[in-house]
């Protein structure tokens, strides 16, 4: 059961805003779908949008400007919250990076977090299965992100062969559990044993893929977190060496906010597109 | 003086956040500017928007996805606070439709308001003055806006003849004297007797145009406040009785949302753009 939270009229479509129970997470969920006008006649395909820290399911639908081309294409939106909340976890909600708004979409396996922290799931097989019921939806599904929704769109779809049409990412985190600020986060869902850390790294995933599903990444030269934390060359360098396909777009200029997103979000629809179709 | 706030390259332009100390208000306000492409090459026009109750400049750059199409045009956009704020006046945070957030676009006459709510002489006057001393814009401007805003577009432009190329508006509030609501924020700025009202309301200053400035207007049929507080009905009849031309596009199950605006606002710069052609 989905509770319709609110309900928009936009581009001959519609955004609406829901709430559920989550059974992986053991707790509510909320998420947010455009449905295009071709959603009326027949059932569209759909790409899964991954927010960054801090945001929830109302970001990317106020501020990508994404609904305009897809609805053009006939594609659906749909955009879930960064992690479930008000889960009673002692800390939760203390830090930008770790906690709510945070999950780094992991299956967590720490006390603390394993029941309330299984976004990997939550995304990969929840998520759809309940949109899939719910709307006019056909199985056809690609998946983006932004930042830690990047990392989170690419080492989805690296790591399930065959469940996503394409991929592709803005201002991705690449190599998690080789970054000393996002390993304190993983090793806070994870436990310290790294070794489970690496099939949530794409870096990783790219040594072993068995699909070369091509990735498409648009990094802006400007951002402010490109050189510590994204460090998006790791990424062109194990895709260089594995001879996976990466289109790698360096933007002059831009930064790491929804401006920069919003700017080429229409050729990200568009390359989806070409792998949407039925 | 103004001082930049922020930053952001956006479609090959940029938006940019200012803060200044603001002559006619006594206080300091707040605005955002998208330069498109072409003004590092030439002297662009400009677009006013003005918002509605609550909002601050960036609701407009963030939300109606207006700067992509701004881009292709070759149109500055402009949006500017709802009000000056922090001005310590008694009341001054207190409601939602009254005081911070909530100027109406007056000049305020009342004493606890008239030395920091002078809102008509800022958006008409001294930020066009700031706005061409310091970015690369020419002296043609239109102006459109939103709820309140949508009010203070038409007001602004049918009371100054010859100063706006051209007007738009979405969901205005196209009669404040006449509305019981408005009423009450309007005495708190100009006093009880209505007389000096008149000056700011549409539906009035359309009896008296000297000017035969085309009027367009989208309004969508879902709004929540169509009804009891925005009634475009009015503005249509008075532009019937004393034919002035206005385009009222009545939009089946949009509501009073940024979700409506930036599904029409491309129309909009489309319509200014063919009169902001030097």
């Amino acid at each position: 059961m989905i509770e319709l939270v609110k309900r928009h009229r936009q581009f001959g479509g519609s955004v609406e805003y829901y709430r559920h129970h989550s059974v992986v997470n053991h707790s509510n969920m909320s998420f947010a779908i455009f449905l295009p006008p071709q959603a009326k006649t027949q059932k569209v395909p759909v790409l899964y949008w991954l927010s960054g820290l801090t945001c929830t399911e109302d970001n990317f639908m106020t501020k990508a400007g994404a609904q305009q081309v897809a609805a053009q294409l006939g594609i659906a939106l749909v955009a879930m919250d960064t992690s479930s909340r008000d889960n009673g976890i002692a800390g939760e909600d203390e830090s930008y990076d770790f906690g709510s708004g945070a999950s780094f979409y992991l299956n967590a396996t720490t006390e603390a977090w394993s029941k309330n922290y299984n976004m990997y799931d939550y995304v990969l097989s929840e998520l759809p299965t309940i949109i899939e019921a719910n709307f006019s939806v056909n199985a056809l599904k690609s998946i983006s992100g932004h930042s830690m929704g990047g990392h989170g769109a690419l080492m989805m779809a690296l790591g399930n062969p065959g469940v996503y049409q394409s991929v592709s990412a803005f201002s991705p985190i690449v190599a998690p559990t080789s970054n000393s600020w996002v390993r304190q986060a993983f090793a806070g869902y994870l436990g310290e044993d790294s070794a489970a850390w690496l099939q949530y790294d794409s870096c990783e995933l790219i040594k072993t893929a068995t699909e070369r599903l091509p990735l498409l990444v648009d990094q802006g030269t400007s951002d402010e977190y490109l050189k510590e934390y994204l460090q998006v060359e790791k990424l062109a360098a194990v895709c260089k060496t594995h001879n996976h396909p990466l289109t790698l777009r360096m933007q002059e200029g831009y930064d790491h906010s929804y401006f920069f997103i919003s700017t080429f979000i229409a050729d990200h629809l568009r390359h989806h597109a070409r792998y949407l179709s039925a």
